[in-house]
């Protein structure tokens, strides 16, 4: 499908206001390419191309849209339109558009939307952000037990179309307390006479409420489900969230961890739709914090001052040697920090790993400093105007260097997990500082023994 | 759900050998904690458990265990149970075994499969890695184009209990090529004499064979789909990936992506279950790589000798200053590479933007910079014993040090993916050695110009 060829249509026949055909044409796109042409639309030209679209069709674009986009469309609107939009969404788009939106407009829309609608999102609305509650859909196919498989099927029949997924079907008891699922295929395949209890599957993985969407993406993801069921706390079922919606939590809790280990608080907003005041907000705590801390390594190069001013030409070697020892250590901290948090966040290390996660890395840690250290002892005695004493005492500071890094750059994340902190937030920006310490230090301790200063 | 104290009973059962109540107590677990349960096994209790489940079962269990313990059971297995389990698996189940073993030996437990499926792996295991061949599955609905809803739902519960989805069927002319979908929930509430080929939907999105599984992904993720068909260069349907394992690769990917930002070679295979001599040469390279071009810094440091060496005082200050502005130079590149790079992972941020992202970032650094230039400013005059003349310098670097590392932070990714390289893989590691040759030059420049040296 070519996106640029669709839209040089479409902006012909928006610009022609020949709406007939235009509905003719936007029928033939999927809702997600009909929000990304919107977008760049102005105002006018938007509502009048988003109010030609069928009303289930419009809902579905309106939840695709981005903030911006939706505040236009709601600007635009009047009361009445814009109440009715909202009651032709999924309860769980519905909640997602409101959470942006002030109080007093959120309770202005809600008035026109029927009392039990209403009651839902208002019921939503107070689930903590991003909580599995928040994030659920209450479009799900329930039944008592004693149904028979005849009536579930005349059920879904009858209001199966408006469910975000009729894969599974729930069964609950009279309190509506979660006791088990079952397969649509099971029931298609199942005699009309039969009760859905004889069918149904009771190792149910479910969530809470309460718990916070990563917990509900790494359920899913571990037991490769496609949907999950949302229970409050006496196991009676609420919601489900869907697999669909997963995917948009892996990639924002992703995104997150990628922020946090590049020293930056995390943002769920896209980059380009950020201003620059937030950014610049994001990211000043990390660099001011990380900024004072460098006092430190500032402190040890003062406290060794005599090493580098003076024997004459050995400090400028010294110096000239810093940048290269400090990125060394610092890249072979993070090669090790970075692997220990994925890991975390995939569930595949845990805190009592952590010997076996250290042993490891000082095993690697010999390696590559034992292979490091060769290469650049040859590469000052060769290519340098230092002599080999010099080269002795920068390689063999690397060495140290590198199994410090990786040992701090292991077990930091581990520590932190242990402590209830995360392991991307509070590991990742300090390794660089506490290596650049620690090399800085091993450096001039060498030198000074070695050149007996 | 407690799964060490499942864990503790298990083992009590095992270790008695009490094999009927083993199997009812397995029978309460979901194959994805079975899995997990038997890793911890010796071989012969994990095949005894083994071989107490259910076919399908034992199926299912097997497609979730890691290649170690697959090969284990593969190896205390005879051939000819080999090969009827490889027969009970999903083919992408199956084919995504496979292609870890040695050639001969899938052609060995190839030669226990029917004709029919052992044709259909061997096509599959042809698909190069990563593709979407190689991730799809065959196990969907398909129709022709005249099929009634009446045979299509008696089809559906005649073999519909064997697919991974019965969501989404798939409508082809005679010639296999792919004309429409059709919703499950569509069938079921039309009239059994209707042809499919009224209902469906003609706006499919698909993928190629060849694409690679980061473009599956992107376009499941894009259009919240929860499968997506695969065609080959005809445009005839061969195969569905499922949104379930979209997760794994996305997860997978950014695992990717983690790793060439800390200058990793990266790899598919778990930390713990990777030995050492792979970790070190998966991190090798780019340490030999980056060590070596700080050569380069050396040489600026080298260069400008006579600052540090000559006025005294100011050589050791300046010294001691240089981690603190490298690490805020390089730790301001990788904010902005960092946004940049996920930016356009997830299809937020392309090259033409490229004029858009470095204005926003100027306007982030000035800001930036000029905060962190007074804090520094105050920190060098309260808190060390250097002059007022050294904060001025080392404050005026910091400022266009963080102007200098904010642009090439956000730049180099867009190049990277302009000329069609990994913006993750050349961009990272290589900022900080930009960003300390430019924080290095524009220190001492400023330093010979203030000192008139």
């Amino acid at each position: 499908m070519d996106f640029e060829r669709i839209k040089t249509r479409l902006d012909a026949l928006v610009a022609s206001g020949r709406k007939a055909e235009l509905r003719g044409a936007l029928n033939m796109l999927n809702e997600v390419d009909i929000a990304e042409y919107l977008e760049d639309l102005d105002n006018e030209k938007m509502l009048m191309v988003f109010r030609l679209l069928p009303k289930d069709v419009s809902a579905d674009v309106f939840s695709y849209m981005d903030n911006d986009q939706r505040t236009r469309i709601m600007e635009a609107m009047d009361d009445t339109e814009a109440m009715r939009l909202i009651d032709d969404m999924f309860i769980d788009d519905a909640v997602d558009f409101l959470e942006e939106l002030p109080a007093g407009v959120v309770k202005r829309m809600l008035q026109g939307c029927n009392e039990q609608k209403r009651q839902l999102i208002n019921q939503f609305l107070r689930y903590p952000e991003n909580s599995a509650g928040s994030i659920m859909t209450i479009e799900y196919m329930e039944f008592n037990i004693g149904t028979t498989v005849g009536q579930a099927m005349a059920e879904i029949r009858r209001t199966g179309v408006d469910k975000e997924t009729i894969n599974t079907l729930y069964i609950l008891d009279a309190g509506r307390k979660l006791l088990g699922t079952v397969g649509l295929r099971k029931l298609l395949l199942a005699a009309d006479d039969r009760k859905v209890e004889e069918l149904m599957n009771t190792q149910v993985i479910f969530v809470h409420t309460t718990d916070d969407q990563e917990v509900v993406a790494d359920t899913v993801r571990k037991y490769d489900l496609l949907s999950i069921p949302v229970v409050d706390h006496e196991e009676r079922l609420v919601g489900i969230v869907t697999v669909d919606d997963i995917v948009d939590v892996i990639e924002e809790e992703n995104t997150e961890d990628f922020e946090k280990m590049a020293a930056m608080l995390p943002s769920d907003d896209e980059y380009l739709k950020t201003n620059v005041f937030t950014l610049a907000k994001n990211r000043l705590p990390w660099l001011l914090i990380l900024m004072i801390s460098a006092t430190f390594t500032g402190m040890i190069i003062t406290h060794f001052e005599n090493v580098l001013s003076t024997a004459a030409g050995i400090g400028v070697a010294l110096t000239a040697c810093i940048p290269m020892l400090m990125d060394t250590g610092g890249n072979c901290g993070s090669q090790a920090s970075t692997l220990v948090i994925r890991g975390l966040a995939l569930g595949e290390i845990q805190f009592r790993d952590i010997l076996k996660v250290l042993w490891k890395e000082v095993r690697v840690a010999l390696m590559l400093g034992a292979v490091l250290a060769l290469v650049n002892f040859l590469r000052i005695w060769f290519f340098t105007p230092y002599d080999k004493d010099i080269a002795f005492v920068v390689s063999l500071a690397m060495f140290f260097t590198i199994i410090i890094a990786k040992s701090i750059g292991c077990t930091l994340p581990l520590l932190a997990k242990a402590i209830h902190l995360d392991p991307a937030l509070m590991a990742s920006p300090l390794i660089t500082t506490m290596v650049d310490a620690a090399s800085l230090t091993v450096l001039f301790s060498i030198a000074t023994a070695v050149f007996h200063m």
